[in-house]
């Protein structure tokens, strides 16, 4: 017989996947609906309407794809790419190697530029590079996790728009958390996840396209067999080699023609809906300062513990932090330590920083003092008894000032933004 | 500021998504866990041995795919296909062309057999068809909900594989409600979703992969970009053109080394695991005659509601009937008026079929008397206040006779099999 399922009790520290909030979680225990009942489909466009405001644009196809928030990066990809052409990714971590890898997949010829790990492009780097290779598509990740880094790219839509380059972002691990205007700074595609700042489950894929995005894809529409009338067109265009991610099609099932696509994932809906709705409900500015000062917070407690932060700290993502892993302690142990006996989640890392940081998060649900503190006084712990030299205290002490110098009410007041 | 969603109280009768068993919900309320925590890969291991009970299959890689249905259709095509490979696929509704369409964005080369919707094939028929077009891959839905229809398949395992034809099926509409043996019948690729006769929501798409799909599978493997060791090779073989649905990367994700790829839709896990739970508590074959004995009430049921049933009734799922729409009654507006004033959905239909047929459907948790017989009262009454001459009473009299005959507490006993 299969035996019950019940997750063991963890407060989730790492780069993402964290906590959800519990508002989530119930939306997500609502009974389904039918695919093309009016109820559903009121749900679908107040759902478009909230990841409006999330993603600051007037962009009418702002939905869901029915994806991790990888597969929503491959939809906009293959949606726009076709093989041959040219586009350009600036690699910064992990992530942007991800984007190369889809990108190729799409039979894209892709040129990278790199910076170390660690560090972001000067915007003018990713404008010289632009001009140089004029692309069709420029993509590029906003907050790396791999790195804690948090690429500046306000100023690349510009430049974009008047070279006739598409700006495509991904902008998983930052939404929420971090400012990203998405009309303010021209980004044509940018999609999103809802695991990170959104204080939701991995598994829905917000994403937004302007005119333009949306009017190349549309010239590669082609209506699904069994779907199209008698002598109706098939398409035009190259027809887009993925059916599921075809977002053309997705839009059709997003407009009011209602074309029938996938299955909506209706758990996943109530789920992305409740998320924009916990966001915008605190405000997007709120939501972000609350970021900030729990990520500070947090790094200026890690950083009295005697741990080295890793990478450029003036271009970091509010909701995550980077530590160098002591050369006097097994990091492995310690993060095993954090889980099995203090049941927190802080995380590991991939290739060149595998093994030599950690990365701790702060951030949706989960970006609250009482978060912060319980891991700095766990890992203080864990620390001191690997033999790691820190002053006992400093660490939770620094923090807490901190939040104490944000308001009259220390513990209390950024709490209360939570709510 | 944006309004609270909560959904309406419907009772879903058509041909799925349908209500989710709401011990299905409440294992979505669960907090999640880290994408590595020793927890979550240990759900994911319990998944994956439920799943091989479910799909009555010994095949080592039974997993999920983090889409929906849809989804895994093209995990499995684009996993297996290369431009120019020879496909076969027959075709008795909706779905087959979408097998069609899947397959031609891989680049496949699509031979189409075709039979009325309504029918399905002989089993000969689809083996002359295999020896004479001597595909790479035979593809077929099970269940095509578009016609009701139930696709025989017993034979072509044996005929595939002893002439080198790869056989994908894909189940999602008939699991847990029709016979499915998916060793026994030697398929090698089934994929399915949670939404039918297992209880759950979209969003999740179950899969499973013998020897031979696999190895043929991994000969294309390449390891990500990003997270290659230094002089590590890129692959070998063609790369599959998706990496989100790149079956060879999700088994890695899946395995023992646990190679990142997507982060895993956990709540998703979580339902997809407890609607496996549920399955299986009741036995398999107990589920089964559920849904045969709940099917064929609710076909009399309707029939004695002078509709004529739609198609080869011997040839139907258990858990989806379509009758015609009589021509003296407005189908749209009954549906309309089911939905609005009694709250239950039954379905609208497809291509040829639509605004000819309704589609009612008992699976899953409605597959139950007490749905099946409000099911009945209600369209009774839409009927005969839109003047179809039908004997009042006799439906109901008529479904539940056969409960009674099934037992003999009549509309007890099958409702504890629920249990």
């Amino acid at each position: 017989m299969t035996q019950v399922f019940t997750p063991p009790p963890r407060l989730l520290m790492g780069p993402g996947p964290i906590d959800a909030d519990p508002r989530v979680l119930k939306a997500m225990s609502s009974q389904l609906l039918g695919q093309f009942d009016p109820s559903m489909t009121a749900c679908m466009d107040l759902t478009m309407a909230a990841y409006r405001d999330v993603f600051a644009t007037s962009n009418q196809w702002t939905f869901l794809v029915d994806s991790t928030s990888r597969g929503a990066i491959e939809a906009a990809m293959v949606s726009m790419l076709e093989p041959g052409d040219k586009v350009l990714v600036p690699i910064f971590g992990r992530f942007g190697h991800l984007l190369c890898e889809i990108a190729s997949r799409c039979g894209a010829v892709v040129t990278k530029i790199e910076v170390p790990w660690g560090q972001v492009f000067p915007q003018e780097q990713i404008i010289e590079a632009i001009l140089k290779e004029r692309p069709k598509l420029l993509a590029l990740v906003q907050g790396d996790t791999s790195t804690t880094m948090l690429q500046p790219l306000s100023a690349l839509g510009r430049v974009c728009h008047e070279n006739d380059v598409l700006l495509y972002c991904d902008a998983t691990a930052s939404i929420g958390g971090n400012v990203l205007d998405t009309d303010d700074w021209m980004l044509d595609v940018v999609s999103v996840g809802l695991q990170k700042c959104l204080c939701g489950p991995s598994g829905s894929a917000p994403i937004t396209l302007n005119d333009r995005a949306v009017s190349l894809i549309q010239g590669r529409k082609h209506i699904e067999a069994g779907l199209r009338s008698d002598g109706q067109e098939e398409g035009q265009g190259r027809v887009i080699s993925s059916n599921y991610f075809d977002l053309s099609m997705i839009i059709d099932y997003w407009s009011k023609a209602r074309l029938n696509h996938h299955t909506e994932a209706t758990s996943m809906l109530y789920a992305a809906y409740e998320c924009a709705r916990i966001l915008l409900e605190e405000g997007l500015t709120e939501a972000i300062e609350r970021h900030e000062l729990n990520g500070r917070a947090l790094a200026s407690g890690l950083a009295a513990l005697n741990l080295r932060l890793f990478g450029d700290q003036q271009n970091r993502m509010n909701n995550v932090v980077g530590v160098y892993i002591p050369e006097d302690v097994p990091g492995e142990k310690i993060r095993h330590e954090m889980l099995m006996d203090f049941g927190i989640e802080i995380g590991t890392s991939f290739g060149p920083l595998h093994g030599v940081i950690w990365r701790i998060g702060t951030m949706g649900y989960n970006a609250r003092p009482d978060a912060v503190l319980k891991t700095l006084a766990c890992l203080e712990q864990c620390l001191l008894a690997s033999g790691h030299r820190l002053s006992p205290g400093e660490s939770v002490a620094e923090a807490r000032a901190i939040y104490r110098a944000a308001s009259d009410q220390p513990t209390q007041a950024p709490l209360e933004a939570v709510k």
